[in-house]
């Protein structure tokens, strides 16, 4: 060996064992391994001052999926918890949902029967829950229920079905100057009224599925009409767009779980520079759940056979994390 | 005078001094006077720890139109400008515009004619320039135009056209842990490319008005394509709109200059803490332009009766303004 390559050596060893000491305090609930390793080097390689890929902090821009990235999404999506709770709630202000559908079987209790008009009937529950409010009375309706609800399997609080890898993974990335972006399938002003308590992410940075909404002047105060009317499904090939729309940017780096997050993975690596794209994999059905291919929620499947292609980042969540949830007592 | 009373007048006088100190430094082309103080004495109700209406950083959010508040829009706005040059440029590629309206009166220099048929020569013209290409090649000809394009009056930059005042005023509340936006009726996408180099506003903070854009994979590279198709006019009582969309919350200061920010005027006033807003009132004939109730671009008419009858605060440009320019001489 010679005497550069020693001093080279010596360096990278330095570096490595630089990168492992910082890992094992950003990432404590990540198992060392390929996963955990991919992210510190990326976050090194646009970090470092003198790396050849550096990138300026107000650039460094990461985009997260929510339902099944941050938080989980079994047996159901939780916004569709929210939907059922709020028809309840509002059920004594329309005697005539007691004999009309879908919001009759849902109130006997009968999820089934309620569903099975399809996406008509999904869209009747969404716009009866989610529009005729202003944006002020929404947004109050999603915090009393998040500060109430719980989760059926868990009995926790649906902001603690987050993951706690997850959390610590956003915290790095901001730590090394990135600004995190949510971008959900979901509603975005669902999701809103609580991201920065539990995500640190604050409203602005939120991006997500949306109807239309109308200002108006009642009585001369000013408020926001939610309309029953879609005006934007941030999902699938919506989710570049949307990103595009907010940011006016393409990202440095995108986390999702689904098929339905692979046009995000995909704009993202598209760009020129070093990009970084990571899935999450739902393989421990004994601390979560264990779902891909075949799932109706959540379901992985183009997407895992593009991550293997293209080299990104896959996390085994049974392997790669030593704990899911905050709560678990092991 | 009792001593109390004393100690509080010097305190008070203590106050403004070191205010008065802070604003000389702070916004030097502004002149001493009511509007001067009154953006002052807002900062300092809502940063200074002690303030009953103290508001944290993070939703200290001020929002401005950018056409009249930021930059000039006489003799007309300037993205006009912009249309009107691209299909210059693009007709070696469209010899149908020879003979097709109204891009034949628009070649030959004949400016009226070409508009003589509205609003949907209007919509021609832009979904010309603005659709049918990727959304990287749009901000490419954006950028490329801006660089070059002068000012038909003054032969500057558009980019130099900029008010130096409020660029002093969004230094000045940043400094102050405000977090600027821009919400302007023109497309979001021809002022993403150059608002952080002329503004200190990055790309995310830009809000305004929009086409439709489409995800695609074009031999396997993912593209957004521009669609010839209205997506949202960020106008009049749009802006309130937009501003939820983008931000989630209200803001805590709006800046305009026209009955087009009036709702978002009256959005931002509508909150339940103290708020600002201001109107720049487009006063000086000699060092800009002087026009309000009567003009079609930029009208101010509403607007300025609604700001006199609820105090906000009127920006008079000829008395308020040391000056306009930066690049003026005296």
């Amino acid at each position: 060996m010679k005497r550069t390559n020693l001093i080279t050596f010596a360096a990278l060893a330095g570096v490595a064992a630089a990168l492992a000491a910082r890992a094992a305090e950003a990432l404590p609930s990540w198992n060392d391994g390929l996963a955990k390793n991919s992210v510190l080097q990326f976050v090194a390689k646009v970090t470092q001052a003198d790396s050849p890929d550096w990138v300026p902090p107000g650039e460094r821009i990461a985009v997260f999926d929510n339902d099944g990235t941050l938080w989980a999404e079994q047996p159901m999506y939780f916004q569709a918890f929210f939907v059922f709770d709020r028809v309840k709630a509002l059920a004594p202000q329309h005697p005539e949902w007691q004999t009309q559908e879908p919001f009759a079987s849902l109130l006997k209790g009968d999820l089934k029967a309620a569903m099975a008009g399809g996406e008509h009937a999904a869209g009747q529950l969404l716009m009866a829950t989610h529009a005729g409010m202003t944006s002020e009375e929404f947004e109050k309706s999603v915090r009393d229920w998040i500060a109430t609800a719980r989760h059926p399997k868990t009995g926790r609080p649906f902001t603690e079905m987050v993951y706690q890898p997850m959390l610590e993974l956003l915290a790095y990335l901001r730590a090394n100057g990135f600004k995190t972006f949510i971008v959900t399938g979901g509603g975005i002003e669902f999701v809103r009224p609580w991201s920065e308590r539990v995500y640190g992410i604050p409203p602005e940075q939120v991006i997500g599925s949306s109807i239309k909404t109308k200002f108006e002047l009642r009585d001369g105060k000013p408020v926001l009409v939610r309309l029953p009317e879609v005006n934007f499904i941030d999902d699938g090939p919506g989710k570049p767009v949307g990103i595009q729309m907010h940011l006016g940017r393409r990202p440095l780096a995108a986390f999702g779980n689904s098929d339905g997050d692979l046009a995000m993975l995909q704009w993202t690596a598209g760009g020129r520079s070093p990009r970084f794209c990571l899935y999450v994999h739902h393989t421990d059905a004994e601390r979560e759940w264990a779902y891909d291919r075949a799932s109706s929620i959540g379901r992985l499947d183009e997407g895992l056979a593009e991550a293997q292609a293209k080299g990104w980042t896959v996390v085994d969540m049974k392997s790669d994390w030593k704990r899911v949830f905050a709560f678990e007592t092991k």
